[in-house]
């Protein structure tokens, strides 16, 4: 297998560099390809497909606790942007305008959606009227444009796919109670479908979206120890409310402001898989994501019987898993190295000696062991090892975060940390912007949040040394 | 009943203003709003669920001829945009163009797409190398950007959602076939899933798309007696392989240009729904579409057993249908006529009398038609109802669409068709632009099709008088 694999082109080695690595498998596994328009990439099949994993998986949560899918337009009128102060701080520096529509100047600019707050909320400022209308629980699939200057497949592009939900509560309690819910969702799907552990938490002042009273977030760890936001969930309070005059008749007869959320996980997703669970061979799915869960390769094809077998067991599993059968007249090795490439979580080898044996050979794509299955027990076997698999990978993704945790409690200690063995570093803070600014300045580091599972690792800010208010999962991000 | 209508605001008679009868029906069953971005249109919960099943059943079709979902960018260099000159002819007039990204004026304008030929050339002129890579069967789900001057929900908006398939082959032969499986595709999905009967054909060199080498369409006409486009299905050739150089080896190791074909259906087909089956109480929606296909009404709901007795079915029913139950404490007729409006196909009523009698009540929406059914007959009679809804809305339009297609053999008879009963006019056409011309400015009716089932209805064109060489279908268009 050894020589076999020299068929497929070698990617570099994630040690030696990971954003090679990382850029080689996103091209040889075929999930995308870049694009004539700077910053933007194409979604090939298998990428794209791995993206409708997720949607379905996500939808199904969704639609369980009452959400809704809508479309809001592709565009914002300047105006509109500007209507809650903070948010369009925050965002207009980053959008892309369109001017003009065929030959005619717009008389009014409009941007490319960063993001649909100002729409959803012109819309509820509409519908809403009395409490019989709440709460709105509406979620969108599109794709949204930031005008980033420096981009990376999945990562950071200029436009990306992702879903955003958009919720409308007649009181605080209950707009909290979306925020966390739907963090909870997030963190369940990471953990059940993507076998990635996440820690959540709350973001400082400095972290938080433009326009929120408070984001929650779930932080991922890649295996180069730097930390990927996966996804968030603000709690926005009565601000876009009063912003865009979204008021209800409570039961009381009362005006009152709506109290909003929203939340939204986008494909960097695709891009945290790749960098939790891929190794020097390419990528490894978890098959709960995979698009393909098995692949059946041939041994010796050509000789009498090996082909109906295997098209016969393909038959037989096509109902238990999403299979492929690689029937192609390339050589099983390239097979091998090319399967290995696109992460699929396991291989089925079936040759004459197989055959003659009534069995079939079983090979994980996650730590390559082999297992031999009798032929009668393939319809037990296969989501046996699949589960085996896709738990297998929440483990070793679990060990590699608390592994890559550390703590500190001097900016010397965290210092050192940064700079040896990258990951996160939980630390006490004081609570102040200057200390996140100063920690960002000297080390790269920023809060990544306040998780809500606090310990009380000193009483003093490791960055000024006054008195400590939170522990904060620190580190470097994407 | 009577009476409990009046509950519900009345819509303007189709029989009375049938363009003010669409935008209440669009606007009172929820279908969409307006938003604060001229020409655009939101897509409500309801709404959208309708496209979202269009998508689920479309999908599996592409799927199931071995198509792959992928996505491309939203935008569209110019020059990217020019490499096909009668492409950028006919879109460079109506697109909507990024000059700036933030506060930085971009190099290069880009255009947000249109539509994607130029952005799929782009990439398989990338990834196609060799006959081994051949077909590449591409779809996308997107939205796109026309600016149109005036426009309508879902019929013409300047952005709207669809699909759009770009294939390449390896000869002329196997494009060609593609282009009529796909435009088959559409129509048998038209009949089963919409209830829509189409006419089949091909567009005139004047109708056709902007840098194809033919066009092929669906065509179904409306109550009003104007014809909608349902879908279009175009053959390239190897204009756009010249244009963008896209060449393959082929096995005798010659390069060769491929052959592409491209195909879509948008939103429009809500359109199409809603002016096909609709009356003047609201939306008629077949059941194959319809994202509620049963509603469960409690008649007395206050008297004991009748909430319990309702929810028990509506847990029966839930694996067989697609049902609410609305068990709100509005008046059941208020209810009735809020599910007239948004066309769900079937109404169950089910009151203190029908559980003494062992029975519901069915009420069907196309027919208004009532059936008494066997409390214990429910699982087999709900199925066969909304069987029976879907034939008979199929059949109903199919009727609509014979009384509606007359014939002519001079322009007098013509004009008096168009003037006195709009509807599809065969007539026989010499094949030149003049007459097209000639007929368009005197009349407003377009040549919608040569259909591929043509009638020798007599020898001369019956505009010019001139030897006839197809027979066209010729209508008013939205």
């Amino acid at each position: 297998m050894k020589d076999d694999k020299k068929l497929v082109e070698e990617i570099t080695s994630m040690h030696e560099d990971f954003a090679k690595w990382y850029t080689d498998v996103v091209l040889k596994a075929d999930l995308v390809d870049y694009s004539s328009v700077g910053g933007c990439i194409i979604f090939r099949p298998y990428g794209y497909s791995i993206w409708e994993n997720i949607q379905r998986e996500l939808n199904r949560r969704f639609k369980e606790t009452g959400h809704e899918n809508v479309y809001m337009p592709l565009f914002i009128p300047e105006s509109l942007l500007q209507k809650e102060k903070d948010h369009v701080e925050g965002f207009a520096p980053e959008v892309a305008w369109i001017t003009h529509g065929g030959s005619e100047e717009l008389t009014e600019r409009l941007c490319v959606r960063p993001t649909s707050e100002t729409l959803f909320c012109d819309h509820y400022s509409k519908i809403i009227h009395s409490y019989r209308d709440l709460p709105k629980l509406y979620n969108q699939w599109c794709s949204v444009v930031r005008w980033e200057k420096t981009t990376r497949p999945f990562l950071r592009t200029r436009e990306f796919l992702w879903q955003e939900g958009h919720t409308a509560h007649a009181t605080a309690e209950e707009a909290q109670e979306e925020t966390i819910r739907m963090l909870n969702i997030y963190a369940e799907f990471c953990e059940n479908v993507l076998a990635i552990p996440v820690v959540k938490g709350r973001k400082t002042e400095r972290e938080k979206f433009a326009g929120a009273h408070a984001t929650f977030t779930i932080e991922s760890l890649m295996h180069d120890g730097k930390a990927l936001q996966c996804g968030t969930s603000h709690n926005f309070g009565d601000g876009f409310a009063k912003a865009f005059d979204i008021q209800y008749t409570d039961k009381n007869n009362q005006l009152q402001y709506v109290h909003q959320t929203s939340w939204g996980v986008s494909t960097r997703l695709i891009g945290a898989i790749i960098m939790v669970h891929g190794d020097d061979s390419g990528l490894v799915l978890p098959p709960n994501a995979a698009p393909i869960q098995l692949v059946i390769v041939p041994i010796a094809q050509h000789k009498p019987g090996v082909l109906e077998k295997a098209r016969e067991i393909s038959g037989r599993l096509s109902g238990i898993c999403r299979l492929k059968l690689d029937d192609s007249d390339k050589m099983p090795g390239w097979k091998f190295s090319e399967y290995e490439m696109k992460g699929i979580p396991l291989r089925l080898e079936i040759g004459p000696k197989d055959i003659e044996n009534n069995q079939v050979v079983l090979v994980r794509r996650d730590n390559r062991q082999k297992e031999i299955v009798s032929m009668d027990d393939l319809e037990n076997a296969i989501p046996r090892v699949l589960a085996d698999i896709q738990k297998g990978l929440l483990e070793k993704a679990r060990a590699m975060l608390k592994d890559k945790t550390y703590s500190a409690k001097t900016f010397a200690e965290f210092e050192k940390i940064i700079n040896e063995t990258p990951g996160f570093i939980k630390a006490m803070w004081c609570g102040s912007s200057e200390c996140e600014e100063t920690v960002k300045e000297k080390t790269g580091a920023t809060a990544r949040c306040i998780p809500f599972e606090q310990e009380e690792l000193s009483q003093k800010c490791f960055c000024c040394g006054k008195e400590a208010r939170h522990m904060v999962y620190w580190g470097k991000a994407y």
